[in-house]
């Protein structure tokens, strides 16, 4: 699969195509820029090539993939590049500077895709364990080299690879999840804002822990110092456990999923922490009319579901589900308690869903004061150019 | 000044106005929403009055001020609330409440205005003092009963009254600043992040000191250690001082103001850091320039200047002016290096500060990841209902 620079195809850009976003660092080109010829049409998903303009200028190395959207994403800048183990590992080398700068500890994202200079690529480390999803065709192809480097420059023993997710079916790119270094003995447990949580790397949802939303988990603990917390949507006990650990009186955890709640519960034993939590299997929506039937109150409510809005054609309904969200937690929070409510939808913006919140905390009859607007944290680079698609927003308001 | 609830004067909203959102918490009438009959406009500046709807439904005590633009604003939806000291007290004590829950020192925003319930108000808390800007023709009305109540809810000995600024001659009053309680004997110190700084409360810029930053400064200060730092248009050393309190090597501040580098420099020698800190006076497009022809590089360069866009009219200008910053501040980091740039422009909104800086940032040769977005700090909430005009924003990238 690797190519030599020499032997190269050659893709280009039709006559009328936007050069200059791409060439200010917009790092993809879409179907409908890209002269798509026989020869094109024919390459190999994955496959290496030079990227040219309309005047035949080259412009980077791009991984084509004639069945994406996404048609052409730069690698390289530099057209002669080799992909080879010391690209890899220098990559990989600049990704893991800037989390040894940022954390004390090995649990982070290492490599979140476009951003870290490997598009389509997402690298979770846990400790001595690192989970890939390669959900891109050029980076399925190339997994033994980049499998080889993480470990040459990380030095984990596991490493584990995550082949699940729609971003993988855009690629046509089939669904597997193996252990390809190592081998796993259960959960791993991680250490994250004073807390320990366990993280099922084969069979949890993405990579096992949601390190994205570390410093909101972390903005959230400051205020449940003495309090009773209410974490629903809670996976394994991202926002209760960070609670306990800062202090607070109990946590009580909510999800779907009871395998996901088992962890949870096992991280706060591990803290020594077991008689502060508890935990309640069901619908999410369902448990805080419940909650309020039962008239219970807490001093934090955080509520952090799955996103409503994936997509544009999901936004309306997306909306309205957060704005359901909203107005069924703010009745639950005591008097001059705390509400965070999050969102991880690509189409709904931080405008739309602060206004479907606010409207949501009006109709739960309660007022407030915004106090913090957080997106993902420092590990979950953006391009620049990429910005405006920042996913993740974390809302905290202070309710009357 | 003081009004008996049962003699108020009413004040009405235009049959045509909007005012669904005021219910929803929207605590602003603008002068074209409400009926200036010749009754209304000769109420006093900062007159108590029932608002009605068009309906002559009651919405609230406002108070009125004829000669601003917003020419009511929303004290408390109870019409029959009497302003005396209990009031006062109860919202300072609220106030109060999520400052110490958030910071383990007393030094913080006190008061933020309309989301803390006293519209056009900030107080900043320096331990024993504080500074009161009482930026509405209510509250400079109500003073006295302010800074009563002030010292019996937080204790401080000291309160100053900083009458300055641009918000003030929008209201119609004059500028003063005097020390009401107590007395000062030169800057106060504030410990911060760790750090030490200087704010002088009677002479500085605003009231001595930019609270707003601390998160962001903190951030930054995880990028810092063992660098070198440039810390441009540093007032008394917001960045430069904690980033040498996170173990950075050195420290050098360029400002334009002489008085604001001596307080950083007695900032930096109260940490008995002073052999790590450096100032240079001078225009800072200059000094930028400057540096780059001595070949100078910094492991982190901060650029927070004062607002290039305060109000829609100077927009273009201000954007030109930020892309300039980062074009002149990006060849100064070194490779690998860090780059924070800041707005505090209500004008420029997150996205188009992003992509003057983005510009800038390409045209001085470089290119990078953006690693955090950040806005001011839990100590300066907002009402959701105008959470579109934050003004601050913190950009922190990582350049190659």
């Amino acid at each position: 699969m690797t190519s030599l620079p020499s032997s190269r195809p050659v893709v280009r850009l039709r006559p009328k195509a936007e050069a200059r976003a791409i060439r200010h660092g917009f790092p993809w080109v879409y179907a409908d820029e890209l002269v798509l010829d026989r020869r094109t049409n024919a390459l190999e998903p994955g496959a290496l090539a030079v990227l040219e303009d309309g005047e035949r200028r080259p412009m980077g190395l791009v991984t084509v993939n004639p069945k994406s959207k996404i048609v052409a994403r730069m690698l390289d800048r530099d057209t002669g590049a080799a992909l080879d183990r010391a690209w890899f590992e220098a990559r990989l080398a600049h990704a893991l500077a800037l989390r040894e700068r940022l954390y004390s500890e090995p649990f982070y994202r290492l490599v979140h895709a476009e951003a870290d200079g490997f598009p389509g690529v997402v690298i979770d480390r846990f400790g001595d364990a690192a989970v890939i999803q390669p959900n891109a065709a050029w980076a399925e192809a190339h997994l033994d080299m980049l499998v080889a480097a993480l470990q040459a420059v990380t030095g984990v023993g596991i490493v584990v690879k995550n082949g699940t997710g729609r971003a993988r079916s855009l690629e046509g790119l089939t669904e597997e999840t193996l252990v390809l270094k190592g081998a796993l003995d259960g959960p791993v447990p991680v250490r994250m804002n004073g807390a320990s949580y366990m993280a099922d790397l084969t069979g949890g949802q993405k990579t096992g822990i949601f390190y994205d939303q570390r410093d909101n988990h972390a903005f959230a603990a400051r205020l449940a110092k003495g309090g009773r917390v209410l974490d629903v949507f809670s996976h394994v006990g991202g926002f209760g456990l960070a609670a306990l650990a800062a202090g607070a009186e109990s946590a009580l955890a909510v999800d779907g999923s009871e395998p996901a709640l088992v962890l949870a519960e096992r991280g706060a034993a591990a803290m020594g922490l077991a008689e502060r939590f508890a935990r309640r299997q069901g619908d999410a929506f369902e448990t805080l009319e419940a909650l309020q039937a039962e008239g219970e109150r807490f001093e934090l409510v955080v509520c952090d579901p799955p996103a409503f809005a994936p997509h544009r054609q999901a936004l309306d309904a997306g909306l309205r589900a957060y704005e359901r969200v909203a107005r069924l937690a703010a009745p639950l929070v005591a008097p001059g308690g705390y509400l965070v409510l999050c969102s991880c939808s690509h189409a709904a913006d931080l405008s739309q869903f602060r206004a479907a919140s606010t409207r949501g905390i009006g109709k739960g009859g309660r007022r407030g004061q915004l106090i913090h607007t957080g997106f993902a944290g420092p590990d979950h680079p953006m391009l620049p150019q990429l910005a405006e698609s920042g996913y993740l927003k974390s809302l905290a308001f202070r309710l009357d």
